[in-house]
């Protein structure tokens, strides 16, 4: 998988003064192109690794398609071009291009205010999830994803992400775009029908409200994250009835939002 | 200004098993909408400091507008309700809202491969940029934004910019999204005429192909990071000639691309 995932070139190394000459591993970077029942949807940019995963996750947190067997009649990369193609039954109206227009509530009361995107406020539900979380738990899931992620993450520039129980990873996936992680978690979920109302989302990346959305629509009520949230994140976190800890470092860790669900 | 960048909330703080409750800083993130000559154009999420700036960058790293005196006729912020309203002089054909259409080159030739989005191929140009600079000042300019962004780096989720001479910094910006923070520079580059061919972009966040993108487009011919370059992002700064150095931490420095410009 590495080797789609990074490639190696020769770079000049500088140190105290001194120049010299090394090979170095980069982050891949590769443009897929979505094209809908033939028309074009969007271009994600992204590691290029577990892609149908990855379309099939997008598609679903735009609200493009809900059920994977009932919905995709037709799934195709062209990987040397950068294109997937999608057959859905679902109809692509016009305004399902719609998906990034913003979205003003019609109250201007205290709640969803930080619902921004039409297509949010279709397919973010609040958690259901009744399940419970200790701090070491949440620590050892950290360390969990940290170590999976490998030599990989010498590169520098990739974000990774899992599904868990309590007990350890299911499924970790990484990307150089935050979102596209866990679209591909999304993807897998769907494409195994993985039930994740009693699962944990783990995320080296910060929380930002477009990631508390992603994890809404996934369907999971405990996010852990290593990195920072944001304010806007936290009230859609507690709108949502979701668990946010973040700054899970060493043997440290902040809790955000629902904390009823630390144990 | 940290005032509206930060809110502070209380939260659950966990170390070694203990808990305490203590009050945290936490970036703001804030949705704004763009609205050109009546049309909603895009909703962006950002840090919501130096926001006519960001409009401004943003329309013209889209390839909207490219003289600010000649191009924007209104510029009007309803920042309660998170708008912005734009007049421009330049005809807004449906086409441009295929600014994030996929761009396939004609030839299947080695170069500009890196480029895949249509607006990209319009806007970016070569640098011309004839600027050196030495290690030491590519250390000092790095330590310089490091510092500039004061307490607030200690929220830990924004990224920092900033557009200097080897010298020091002459402007630099913040915000919790990567991208936002080079528009808010390019935005002040415009409205203020700041000649950028003779500058240098300094950058906490990684380079990827959209930032490579953006600093073309802003016009500045050597970019140093903090952190990690992809592949793609290279292969569009070799293209484009512009120096690329990344993992620019204490008295180490990696350069990319055209490394004739450090001398």
């Amino acid at each position: 998988m590495e080797e789609i995932m990074t490639t190696r070139r020769k770079i000049k190394s500088y140190q105290d003064g001194k120049v010299t000459e090394i090979e170095d591993i980069v982050a891949t970077e590769y443009p897929l192109t979505i094209r809908v029942n033939g028309n074009e949807f969007a271009t994600m940019v992204c590691t290029p690794s577990h892609l149908e995963e990855m379309v099939i996750g997008f598609l679903a947190s735009e609200g493009i398609i809900r059920i994977f067997e009932r919905d995709v009649t037709s799934l195709y990369l062209d990987e040397d071009k950068g294109f997937a193609y999608i057959e859905t039954t679902a109809e692509i109206t016009p305004s399902i291009h719609d998906h990034t227009k913003r979205f003003i509530g019609s109250c201007c009361g205290k709640s969803r205010q930080s619902f921004y995107f039409q297509n949010d406020v279709r397919t973010a539900k609040s958690s259901m999830s009744k399940e419970k979380i200790t701090f070491k738990q949440c620590i050892n899931l950290m360390n969990a994803l940290q170590s999976s992620s490998g030599t990989f993450h010498e590169t520098g520039g990739v974000h990774n992400a899992a599904i868990c129980t309590q007990e350890g990873i299911i499924v970790s996936r990484t990307d150089i775009g935050r979102h596209n992680a866990l679209d591909k978690l999304y993807g897998h979920c769907l494409m195994n029908k993985i039930k994740v109302q009693d699962k944990i989302l783990v995320f080296s990346g910060r929380i930002s409200s477009e990631i508390l959305m992603k994890a809404a629509k996934i369907g999971v009520g405990i996010l852990l994250s290593k990195s920072a949230p944001t304010e806007l994140a936290l009230q859609a976190a507690e709108d949502l009835n979701i668990t946010t800890a973040g700054f899970i470092r060493g043997n440290k860790m902040n809790v955000y939002t629902h904390p009823e669900r630390i144990i």
